[in-house]
């Protein structure tokens, strides 16, 4: 195991100091891009670095690949994929369901990740044993359900919004065959696919950082997470997670059927 | 003042001790309606049973109407309305956005509320003398925004599929004012309104009980909740919930004008 939990531990430490002082505060929206929406906050730009400094010093001959400061070593065999607040159209609406998200690849395979979420006092992880949980009100290990059934299955996404138009129609016919769909969950939702207690994930347009840190999430808990096509989901794009092997290959087939 | 902060936060503590155990547990999930997903959890029913105990000793000449168990006493002046836990898709889900309400009209005039959010450990209650909140982080007063142009605006609902196709059109048209939206929020939509997060939330289809404990909430930090219509929220139906009256006054103005 490259990565210890203690080492996670502390990464959500420095998140927490950073992010929580600057939630539900006004005033800390910028625009990235001019004339769209984009938000950026100083929380996100101060726990990257916060991020960082703990990576550096502690394994220097790794890579590190971040949403506001791009990539530094990215040909290293080992390479830190961090999103320091994914969500932040959750964090700027006062809605605990943002993450600070952080992974570890190994020549491109995900094999460690953590999510944080500081506000609620949550940690979730994977470094090669299993998916494990801490939160306010105890610990656990985490299992993805056995729902073999898309009829019997609930479904997460962002928002419909995120969709190109080919993809919303595909989306649209998958959450006909389900048996309910919730929306505004960011990161938050594969997650709550690792804990068993949803079943499916279904997005688009997500980038590395947005992604990386939950795949080892989601297999480790015995879940399936892949880009729209089946392929490896660390590289972001069209993203199909689900509970168990059934499930994806049902979700795939009907995403593909129009 | 009718009702005391130290009643809220017993009826909090009773909420918590009923529901958490519940939460995140498999297999609690019934079928109200035959054909139809209205899930119902033990928690639902347990949660409202432990409230009105409290409540009956307290205040014996008060009526109740709950979510769970109906009307009792419904033609005393004072009336307590119980949603034991709001947003139990949210709660069959795992993500902590549900909240137990528990709101007092005075001859039909919502005048007291609460919203508790056990598994983070929040209380949002206003009884008289502004809104508070008390949360794992420190306790605050909240206020509304201050934002008076919709193209500013940040605008939350449960998802735009509870809306009649009319309406639905009418939301949309709204949506498209506004500078971001967001879905999936339930109860704590109306919260993070009241603690000046957000400026607007629009729903229809909701239930007394589903908005009476939310109307203080809003009202007694700034904001401004009616029916679509500008009348009173009490009675449920659409609701419209702004920040302040001039963006209230907006909000009516574009779902009126297709």
């Amino acid at each position: 195991m490259v990565v210890s939990p203690e080492f996670l531990r502390r990464i959500a430490a420095v998140a927490a100091r950073e992010a929580l002082p600057r939630f539900r505060m006004p005033g800390l929206v910028a625009n990235k891009v001019a004339g769209g929406f984009d938000p950026v906050t100083e929380a996100d730009r101060e726990t990257e670095k916060a991020i960082r400094a703990l990576i550096r010093a502690e394994f220097p001959e790794h890579g590190i690949l971040g949403e506001e400061f791009g990539a530094e070593g990215a040909d290293a065999r080992h390479v830190w994929v961090i999103d320091p607040i994914d969500g932040t159209r959750s964090f700027i609406s006062g809605i605990p369901l943002w993450g600070t998200l952080v992974g570890l690849t190994d020549g491109g395979d995900a094999v460690a990740g953590m999510m944080a979420q500081p506000f609620i006092g949550e940690l979730f992880y994977a470094t090669g044993d299993g998916t494990h949980y801490e939160g306010p009100h105890g610990k656990a290990r985490l299992a993805t359900r056995t729902t073999e059934t898309l009829s019997e299955a609930m479904l997460c996404t962002t928002t419909p919004a995120i969709f190109e138009p080919d993809r919303r129609s595909a989306f649209d016919r998958l959450e006909r065959h389900v048996r309910l769909s919730r929306y505004g969950t960011d990161c938050y939702a594969y997650c709550m696919l690792a804990a068993g207690q949803i079943d499916l994930v279904v997005e688009t347009g997500l980038q590395p950082y947005d992604i990386v840190a939950l795949v080892p999430i989601i297999e480790q808990a015995g879940g399936v997470v892949t880009d729209w096509d089946g392929g490896p989901a660390e590289r972001g794009g069209g993203i199909v997670a689900a509970a168990n092997t059934t499930l994806h290959a049902k979700a795939l087939a009907v995403l593909h059927s129009g």
